[in-house]
């Protein structure tokens, strides 16, 4: 298969960012299960983040969770990442464990736990400025589990004014990624509940504040790409969350369950550049699973792979066919060139693509090859 | 049960429109049912919601249909709707039956289908100037049932230059509701999807737009209640069209399966009222249900009844003491303070409400005895 | 890509069984657009479903409904049939259309409306036998719209009294398919609501009974695949009616929004024959979708490639591999096996079954550029 | 409100089982929040449900979650109960902790873990015995988080032949009660995914196995109340976990976001015994809520309150106006005996009837005034 100079450089240009965090003991609320590979702390972290770089080529980001992340010494920590071959893409900071937000963090009716929350927002600004992180990636489990719990108003207000200073005291260039999620931890109102939400609250902070979506964070049925090209159409497209689910945030590899699905998402970015211009690296890919029941670093490995397929098959969708399929009302034949472009085994044009940039031809069989008996 | 005077000045403020369509043999895909009472003609149609209104007291509005409602005359029919003490509150212009429309309306790829529309619309707004309607309630079917079918962004953008020109023509102090729904009659995508696609259409149309809630337009679990606060409190909020569903977009008699949900909705309202200075009259109210097994004036008294009661259980909670819950974090008297609303009977406080206005005690009854046998 | 003779064989024992109803014309509650291409009657609906089998050569069973194609002379029409090279594989009756159907047909509460539900579903047996049709395939649009409008179980009595003298007409060897559905005309209740019910029905009516799966017929999130797995392992699962959704019950076309969710239910049943010897071709396979906006028939055709790639992706699987993988615990080993065939292109492979049997290697081509032309 | 006799009968034999396990400190897979209200020990969990009970008087039944309740001596733990006035309804087991079930219990593919799930279940047949508890309560978190995990069908042996001892050492007149849930902690199937899974697995283990119906565990729109009439009518239904959901599992306080499908799941209870011969005691009502904001004890309570009520409501309702409406297709006047009901507050007939025992008239004040100060 030859790969035109425009697919070889958009594939180039495509990278995915490794949270931190995959690799802790996760699980649910009725077990956490250990596998053996979870690291200990932070540069164990790192350390497995380089290894899914090594296998893959295209992870060199790194997403930060602070205080999961939390060291003496954030230039140390940088320094380390660095000497990697990796860097920070995006710190993302927590005010959903501490005792204080269990009604809330920023939206919360007391003004000291806000301030609190506050005060950790903008510690967290001042280490993406010291990791020189462009993403901010702000995600609350603020909401009510009951109906006449608090007033949703004045919680969305105080949305406002607690995100307000730490949008202020972005570094210029650099993003706010703001996150909505219809449910859970809160199970009846989320103060951050879908786009909608997050788009209002973020035309209010400014331009710096964009909408990141996770895949996994919407009520069954809703058309994430075509939320996906609004909001980059709006101007207001930040990132992605990647992972996949059948039921609910399940969390689960991405591109695990709904192949095709990260097929269409990925198309409308294409599209995005092709027709709208908006650079495909204009926007944040960040992993966003937790692996309870299989092996952490294999399992990143195969969600990138499963991502760079899926952006891949989206590389050759012919954009002029499906315009000139819709000109005529044809809709049959616009399935064909989506068929034409999904039914492609793009694993020979990603093969060849790594053996040119020097990286393995297969990821997960690297790894396993090379790098898991190398730890045992 | 003593009235205070707020509350029973706020019941004498609520009306709920009744819609002309509402008469009509409806159905499913699968088949439309007859009982024998649907009405030949607009007049017809006028008649029953004026049966409607003798009975519940609260429903002098209408909405109107076109070209469904449509005659040689619209003064002659504005006449015939103020003698029987009505009057028009939305008209409704229909863009989704014409063969034209297969593939969209307003978002259609071809100009001259959206120019059609377009004229339907301007139509429909000078309609609503001679009948004096204060809302031009927009629905429409445009969407997709395929991926690659058509370009959400172009789409998009082709709703907004179509609707343009017809904000530009409303009359002062009319308003233009845009109405979302995730999906049906289209399966893949549709161009007005959610209460978050509507917001940034009405965002680029003025503040004469606003955005209209059908409570059956949603995805499962979405929690109406908390978008209902959330565009009242942009100042987007423009009304709503009620009914009850438990799956889809089904249609049922309004507060016949969730009158729970019902409550909460107007509890929003109330408080919006009390607490954030927007009158409950200041939105439009008005039944959307279609009765595919039941007799329909019947069908829509019982929907008004569910409706008002939902409303007098609003204005029964107390919100001095939610807000002394809140402070205390106290979810437990919270939930006490709405059981105390919700649980209460308002049927001898609405009894007493209609009989210091003269109208029936109790409407269903009423109907029942001297409407029914009278058509007889 | 050599073919092997377990694969070439149960390829060849594949077939899909085209609906009549398919070329009539269909839409929503909103509107029926023509596109032109419908059939006028019965030998029209045939006559297009020979162009389908000619394409795809894998489609020779038709599905009639009756009385939509009721005919004089049921003999007739069967030498039609068989003069196309087509047979009869399913029979459907309709007893949701008449007006005496508002409120159910087997499970009315009416007796005689029962019994006229009763005397068609007898009629549409000996239709089955004079056509030689080997499944009756039942669905009923009984159920409420309202809680209280019905008793339940007074209903599901009167269902089993309904079919078991339907299913003792059956001739030996023939099939009776039961199929559920939540919901949709019936928005509060079905009688067959879900897999379980129909299995419950079945197991009163014996062993010519078994379940149908409709794909569309699933609340949000339903594992398809698990149901047909556990239905055929009961020795109850009949047959399934393809089409695919996004939300309800949206009769598209087949494998066009979840090309995966399809590869792993024809998994489930290559995994039936495999290792548990329930033969692929035990099952009625039949489309079931509604052409709202694209051409009838290659919407068909393209269904039935969308189905045939996803059998043969899943006659690619490595069941050794899968249950080593099990054995191991090794989740991730066991995605690779899956990965490993669904990203197959199995084009090649398809083309070259065609080919070695006479039948056109790319159907919806050999439709564009022989069929169509010669209609026009 | 004159309190009729049946009504007064069916009353004081409604209880409703306290979860020991419901007064743990509890939580969200993000965070466990403690409000001090847990109890150290099963010794304070039993004390906290004696609260409960001296609150409502009609929480004698005790459920039991081994091993979080295990203790040296079962017969002291028995005394200790019976001396608070309480007796233990339901024992049940606990496999999805240990490391061992990472992959499953009694679904495992490996017989030691299977065998290990069987000998903690055949331990708490035997604490059942002793404990003289009438209900095995079983639910399993075994299932799979990715297709090709495992082999459905091998799952479902493994989990009838683990369950078959089980079923053989019940005790004569005991019950076991099998769960169904369709997701998480498992998030691609679970191996008891529905009702009808269920009842696949209680009919291949013998009339003392029944199906128990968690109220969360269902997909969205699922009509409960009809698997409810028809699992009682097949005589396999078992009992209920109950609390409320709006989005997934999310065990939040029974009745408090839905009242009406409360109300409706007890109505048909009710018509089952009045018109089915079912005596409302024949299955068990046991509370299984997740208090993660609230206070428990009061959580608990609040849950008693509503589940009353709604049975009360349920009571009410007049079953031969209702078969009078349906014989006449009157759906408008079974509405109106549904509201009828519904509507009526029947805290007074709830506080006459609590008088007329000698219990608290409003057991939330009660436990308000006078056990929470006697706690502090």
């Amino acid at each position: 298969m030859a790969v035109s100079p425009e697919i070889s450089d958009m594939l180039a240009r495509f990278t995915v960012a490794i949270p931190s965090w995959g690799f802790s003991p996760m699980g649910t609320r009725f077990a956490t299960f250990l596998l053996g590979d979870e690291a200990r702390d932070i540069y164990g972290r790192i350390d497995r983040a380089s290894e899914v770089h090594q296998a893959t080529g295209i992870t060199p980001g790194l997403a930060l969770h602070f205080p999961w992340d939390r060291t003496d010494d954030l230039g140390a920590l940088g320094r380390y990442i660095h000497a990697r071959g990796l860097r920070v893409e995006a710190v993302n900071p927590n005010t959903f464990q501490d005792p204080t937000y269990r009604l809330g963090s920023v939206a919360h009716h007391d003004p000291a736990v806000r301030r609190q929350a506050v005060e950790h927002l903008l510690w967290c600004v001042e280490a993406q400025k010291q990791l020189d992180a462009p993403y901010l990636s702000l995600w609350f489990a603020d909401g009510t589990n009951y109906p006449g719990q608090a007033d949703f108003r004045r919680r969305h207000e105080a949305v406002l004014d607690s995100l307000r200073p730490v949008a202020a005291a972005l570094a210029p260039g650099h993003t706010m990624l703001v996150e909505y999620k219809p449910f859970e931890p809160a199970f009846y109102h989320t103060d951050l509940a879908d786009w909608g939400t997050a788009l209002l609250v973020c035309q209010q902070l400014g331009a710096q504040a964009k909408v990141i979506v996770d895949l996994g964070h919407h009520l069954q049925g809703h058309n994430v790409e075509f939320t996906v090209a609004l909001l980059q159409h709006a101007g207001r497209l930040g990132g992605f969350h990647l992972n996949n689910r059948k039921y609910a945030d399940d969390d689960l590899m991405t591109g695990s369950l709904d192949p095709y699905g990260l097929f269409l998402i990925f198309r409308e970015l294409v599209k995005g550049e092709r027709l709208y211009g908006r650079r495909i690296e204009s926007v944040s890919y960040c992993l966003d699973q937790s692996a309870n029941v299989e092996a952490k670093v294999p399992a990143m490995i195969l969600s990138v792979m499963n991502t760079q397929e899926a952006f891949a098959k989206a590389l050759l969708v012919d954009e002029d066919a499906l315009a000139a399929a819709e000109a005529e009302g044809d809709v049959i034949a616009a399935q064909e060139v989506l068929r034409a472009a999904f039914l492609t085994d793009v694993r020979p044009m990603l093969a060849e693509f790594r053996r040119g940039r020097g990286t393995p031809e297969d990821p997960l069989r690297y790894h396993r090859e090379r790098m898991a008996p190398a730890r045992a």
